[in-house]
């Protein structure tokens, strides 16, 4: 068995948005050689969260963040002070963390996901840490 | 270290309903041999999820049904054209996977702690992925 | 690779709490010697989740646990008699269990992040699982 952290960068470009980077982690799964295992994803940031949701309409993710901004709107009558609560929130409720099945050197999600990463606060430059774990061939 | 990846299918018969699957992983768990590890459930679908919680009194489940009812409605004015938006941000609140430890070659969670199947856009057939890593005896 | 599960006990003290308890993961890290791998983290209990958040600005806490009780009220006119639905549903949004990036034997979270154990339904004792994979040096 074979464990290695990875980092990559990743930039925002709007307060909100949901980056598919599905392609990017399956160059990661593919340079590791892993050809059975699980891939980890990690988001150091409190601000920003991954998810796994459809890739074919657009309209879902439009939806995703329109809901979200519902059940937590960006001004709340928060305390912290410095305005982004809310962004917090998101994160908790969407989870900084999760892991794919990876069968025969691929990430082995399902026909309509797709991999985002959620940005609540944004725009900024982010991180995002890509373990891959398993038996190479 | 040994992982391995199997998928079953499952069959859900209403629209919202929470199948305890409990019974099922645990047996994915006793095959596979090992003693000491982890067990991973991954869901590939973007209109279902898996959670972890009561599997005493079954009024716990129906009132986390209507809880997430009440905060993503059904019918909320959404974009998306096949109408089950609320499905997909019910899929990401809850998530699609969990990981479970193995101890003596049981999952070790609490005693009052069910898995969950969470489907939200059903009826359907349906899969789940459970892959159990760790060492055999 | 190596994989071995410990518990540790917490105690609460008011109804909803959350506890940082980065320290102590990092404790069992160090301990297990283990250098390069993953921590997972499991909450055996259905009224007491689990998240990463901000651990700089204890009004973000703060604006957590407002909000959750704002989504889901103590009070809500729900069906189990334990009257405790609303914790049920909080640990379920928040989720029972994470995975956090194990690099040169420290936890590789980001500099705002701490691990909260979520209390939703307090005062109580609780459990904590605590498992760390990965090569020793």
């Amino acid at each position: 068995m074979n464990m290695i952290w990875k980092e990559k960068t990743l930039t925002t470009n709007s307060p909100v948005q949901f980056l598919d980077i599905t392609a990017m982690v399956q160059a990661e799964v593919s340079s590791s050689k892993v050809k059975e295992g699980i891939c980890y994803l990690f988001v150091p940031h409190t601000t920003a969260g991954i998810t796994i949701n459809e890739n074919a309409d657009p309209d879902v993710i439009r939806d995703l963040t329109g809901i979200l901004e519902r059940l937590v709107p960006k001004n709340g009558g928060y305390r912290h002070r410095e305005g982004n609560s809310d962004a917090h929130m998101k994160a908790s409720l969407i989870g900084s963390s999760c892991a794919i099945p990876v069968v025969d050197g691929c990430l082995d999600h399902g026909t309509w996901q797709g991999i985002y990463f959620c940005e609540f606060d944004g725009p900024r430059k982010r991180r995002i840490k890509i373990g891959v774990m398993g038996e190479k061939e």
